[in-house]
């Protein structure tokens, strides 16, 4: 597990707010500090990056030239702390369990509220994550293994070069999940409805032809097993922008912490939505 | 190559008929009698199968319950050899190119024209065929191996059975065409939207896990090179219904010949139509 490691994986025990709103108050009073996965299970959510403005312009190229691992849901206006279009009440500085505050590339804490680092000049982005289509994937009864084994899912760099936008460049990191071919070819079909949350898979079969030496080794998050008749099958990642942006080593950049999304009004049946 | 082999692939030298009437108008003249892959492009092409009314309701029954091998695109009145719903002047007497004609299971002639033949008992089925998905793939710019090899499509017993109904029962036949993995996810999301036409594959890897124990042998059609890099991906394949009709040995039993299919008026942009 790294610092820049995606999020650990929905399971089934996690409690269940009534609404969105209502698990966002709880985080805002402090009341909920760990993942997200599971609670509003309707509704998506979402990567936060926050960059002064000086940067949004690349990473917000770079999100549209890049699509498939940077889903962008949002953008705010510069200094402005609100989400409007996710959600009336979403204050970016508080509505996020647990965050990560990252100077020139390196971890420096992880506050439960930005409302101190907040600088007039900072741009959030909000990007779509993988519990969206995972949810899709489970309502159609395809098993996720790190979920039944209780891992987080395996995740990987690949050879697969983004498109560079300023200083943000660097290679595709993927997830993982093996299933049978019936399943994965399911799982493209369902998974391609939803563009908003990483799409249609990038690569299904032979991991080295992607460059993924061992696929027992996952750069991020852990190993799962891989079944007899099973093919890995491979999705665009949100660690991918993560890496890109401390690759670049920004002044200030401040990130959710692994597992602990933005929570948002708009619901997963809505997706994609602009 | 069997009796019940199935079409030739698309070529892209054939001719073309500047409308699916015109080129069943040359058909019905006896001026064509080779295989239509690329006459009429844009139109939908169909198998066909035509049996005694005493076979038709287990055979529709058949279709029913398995609808990717045989999607069925419609059925004729029994003794009327009109297809109104796929074009006003449609005979299915006379506008395949080449028929078949086979007595409790013997394939006994192969004429142009069934006039003579005619009962006012039989019925017509006609089934999508993989002409229409074909040509989705090659406007979306997927290379097919076995056009470009000029070779007729591989096809497959397989493990995976079909849902009986009456006396037609026996395994699913699929047709196999090698792809890398991006472009079979890609096919999995074209062929997918348009389940008239076989929908989208039923397997994709090894080729052991349906029970295809050598892919350089194929049941039907031709050997096709599979390249380093890529995957066997399988759909479900038009001869399955043919190779169960032939099983059941039916008194009586007309079929189009291998790649001769009957060009309807309908558009292969309007499928799925109902």
């Amino acid at each position: 597990m790294t610092a820049i490691d995606s999020s650990p994986s929905a399971t089934a025990e996690r409690p269940s707010f009534a609404s969105a709103r209502e698990a966002r108050q709880a985080i805002r009073a402090g009341l909920w500090r760990s993942h997200t996965s599971g609670l509003a299970p309707a509704n998506v959510q979402g990567n936060v990056v926050i960059l002064p403005v000086a940067l949004a312009s690349d990473f917000l190229r770079f999100c549209q030239r890049n699509p498939k691992p940077c889903p962008l849901l949002a953008v705010s206006e510069p200094g402005d702390p609100m989400l409007p279009t996710l959600g009336a009440d979403i204050d970016i500085r508080s509505d996020v369990p647990l965050y990560r505050v990252w100077r020139d590339g390196e971890l420096i804490d992880s506050p439960a509220d930005i409302g101190a680092l907040w600088q007039g000049d900072l741009v959030s982005f909000v990007l779509g994550c993988s519990f969206s289509f995972e949810r899709a994937l489970i309502d159609a009864g395809i098993e996720l293994r790190h979920v039944r084994q209780g891992r987080n899912v395996a995740m990987y760099r690949t050879n697969i070069p983004t498109t560079p936008a300023g200083s943000f460049r660097g290679p595709l990191v993927v997830s993982m999940r093996p299933m049978k071919a019936a399943d994965a070819i399911r799982a493209v079909q369902i998974t391609a409805r939803v563009p908003a949350v990483h799409g249609a898979p990038v690569h299904l079969g032979d991991p080295a032809l992607i460059g993924i030496a061992d696929i027992g080794h996952p750069d991020f998050g852990d190993p799962v097993d891989i079944e007899p008749g099973e093919l890995p099958v491979f999705w665009a990642c949100g660690v991918t922008p993560q890496a890109v942006v401390m690759a670049a080593k920004p002044a200030l950049c401040i990130t959710h912490a692994p597992g602990c999304m933005l929570i948002t009004d708009r619901l997963n049946s809505d997706l994609p939505f602009a």
